[in-house]
């Protein structure tokens, strides 16, 4: 049986709505990756919110922070896991898996984050973004300085914060709607890149 | 012993770092509130990105949409309640209460929407916003339909899952950083106002 | 939609079936409050039971005991927190407001009781009652002792088990016959009233 | 290694504290069981509190209801199990072996309710009993509907939601004190007795 | 109402489909204990499976270990109790019992295992068989220096592992059938032996 | 950081404690995979136990049923994913892959079942696997009926429920040994075969 190719459970929204100013943003995602995620079609039947969806997430996801990108895909993914959303999971998945170089280390985010080998900043950092995500009412001070030990800054503590929180935003976002991922990112990286190992 | 008054569990950030463009908004908080909420001031530590939130913000919560403001705010609460989020049971429940002119419906969707007696269209409403926040992977397009017979349309479900989802996003921003409402908030509404009475 | 105010989903039962002995307490319950707490209209429909509930009750809230009254609401309302009751949370809700005069404190309890600021040996009170609560399997020796360390006697280790126990008793009787609490709890005590500040 | 014998965690405390009105209740115990059941030793570090803790047990479970004494032992089993109280377990499930004569039945409550073959009225008490006790937040008009469809009058719906209410309670006065049960309970009741077969 | 004495909910298999060369395990069965334990008449359902169980469940419960035949049986139990699984509490339950000589100790692990007083090493034994039952993800490298600690070898901790995986296989197929335990079980072993005593 | 490519968190065996007479089967594996699967050689402490092992898997995954291979491999996934268990699903999630010839339903199987677009008949039959891995004790004869609806066979009831509870010991151990999968397990299979298209 041939598995669902719909952007969501809506009625897809042709890119006739897509506002005029963020008509070179699409023609960008398709020069560099080859396809519009379905994430922003998504958002095509509220045309008037996706400016501001795009705007968060560049800022949050690919904007200057004490954490790399590869760290805020790996929470991304850690979350995502944790919710059991399928679309962030093979989107983000493969961003880890492209970042890191690592198909293993994409897999494992996207499995269970306890089984990878991780700097314990790292691990510190996925902890409390899956305690936030799992159990949020239990984060205490103990948490945070637990973070602060590990050596992160206020700003790192808010970002780490902010991108757990996000990611459980989109997660029901794409939960709600039956979000379905580009078939194009399941073959992404599926190889080693050593040039690239160590580099998170 | 006092209550804390501190914005967020981070060193509280001044207004000095507030890019010049949003000083005005700020100002427009104090002109008709008598005060900027604490949530703005606690993205002072990322102001880059202030701007970002609010948009999305404003946008979702009071932009133009087939549910009313209060419906939004009444999926706010009830999320903000599975999530037992302190900043936004007070500041958002302080909203129902104006809103709505019935203090009680603002305690009842911060303690236990079920107790509530509502349309069933604000019913079906709160159920899947709740579903979607407690066990998101258990949304099927049965619950879809679901929403459907009560009359949403297709913007009206990216709505309510968008609202839903976002305080899911927010709810862990605020225990993430330890965000605490401002004192005014208590206060407020805590009066019936017949006027409004099934304006909701 | 104006919001429910029956005492229970059981047919109201008036007070003609108040044993006569009782007359006296629901008296002096309009003397000192202005109405009769819906918990006890609740047991109208069993009156004979109502007698051993007000001893019990009274007893456990306003009897000598090494917790304080404001101790015993604080720990009451906690565990309704948990419970998500709502009659629970709005009456005993006030009366921590009440007894603390401080507002703040009484949603700290209904919402999320560890964004308050507590001596720690509120906070290990709390804690117990909330373990026992949402957990009760898993206390242990090792629990008994983290409330011993904090100077409670055992006479003291009975009494906030027994108040912790009793409210998840009350908070299922009202679950179970949707009990509504009077009107009159939603506005009491909402000024903060500095001279019980301290007092707990 | 020998199991445990003490009544409570806390210093058991003889029977020099008991009130002299309630000599004779321990000793109609002895005549009746054999034995003062240890719920009842617990309290006297309490003894004030003994008192009303007996009349409110005795109504409830031994006085005029439209449930069988055997059906409120069943409902203080099956939320007993959900809640793992070992103390209730053991005293209780001999109950429900003694009243009803079947030694699997008191099993069964004890293990998982839902595996007896068990007439619709008394699965619906048991099935509202264990959601009021594992979910309380939960139960809605339709829940009390399945009940009355059963036969069950408001009474007995009060009577079921006490019930279950109360072990609620009681369960977690055994887990926060560690209370053991008597010994005697172990074999009581073991083997069938078709006399009582069917009597439930 | 008599309690069901089928073994499964399927179509009870009877012995013509028992393979030739089980015929004697069978009688053995019945040699040693009375009685053909309904777990192996479950499995004639699939009589090409049931050599392959009982080989397995043999070496695993019977066969050379580190552990004692009543630690295997203790875990058991505490796996089966966290599953509710009353078919494994029935039949296990007895052989703890039955192997401790102690009553008390069989139902302390049928109830809540927290309860008994144990030598730490089983203590620590239990705690992580029903960790890896209930959250089994959350197993770390921690837990398993735990066991280490307390003398537990390499060899050991696989058997820990492996009874406690197997259990919770056996108690899914025993819920899954709606498989019941042989009467005979209820009465085995209820009587202390001393004989036994701190033989575990 | 290298991701860990150890067998188990145990000192790896090497094949020295293999008995002789399963040589022909680890080289069946090499010549048919390519490698030896890491769940074999984690069995390599205990090796006694390892014939009895593969018999039970062998002729549960692999002998006649009246579930496909795939089928029987998409409960393993599915079971895994709510166990969370890294070993099993990259392992049978390369199973998924390969029989279906359909990378995209092997990450549904691994990160969200439900999203899949499948025959009702496959849909219950994942419905029952996942309910009887998280809440066993709910399953009921109403669920049993379910299957039944959709044609399962009694011998299909024991073989589905069979699978599901075996995964739930294999991920548990898994999950209990740190077991880590095969590296060639990543790579399996990740482009569609469309001459299995419609082979399930």
């Amino acid at each position: 049986m041939p598995q669902p190719n719909h952007v969501t459970a809506l009625a897809d929204a042709d890119e006739s709505t897509l506002p005029e100013d963020l008509l070179p943003y699409f023609q960008k995602c398709r020069d560099k990756l080859g396809f519009v995620p379905n994430v922003l079609r998504a958002w095509l039947v509220r045309p008037e919110k996706l400016r501001n969806f795009i705007r968060l997430y560049d800022e949050l996801m690919l904007g200057p922070s004490g954490l790399t990108k590869l760290e805020r895909e790996m929470i991304a993914v850690a979350v995502s896991a944790w919710n059991r959303c399928y679309y962030c999971l093979v989107a983000h998945g493969a961003a880890v898996r492209k970042l890191s170089g690592d198909p293993q280390l994409g897999e494992m985010m996207a499995f269970n984050y306890r089984v990878a080998e991780l700097p314990p900043r790292q691990r510190a950092m996925l902890d409390f973004a899956v305690q936030l995500t799992a159990a949020p009412h239990t984060v205490t001070e103990e948490d945070r300085t637990g973070l602060r030990i590990q050596g992160f800054s206020d700003e790192d503590l808010f970002d780490i914060t902010e991108v757990a929180g996000f990611f459980n935003y989109t997660n029901r976002v794409a939960h709600g709607l039956d979000m379905m991922p580009n078939a194009e990112y399941h073959d992404l990286a599926r190889q080693p890149n050593p040039a690239l190992s160590g580099a998170s």
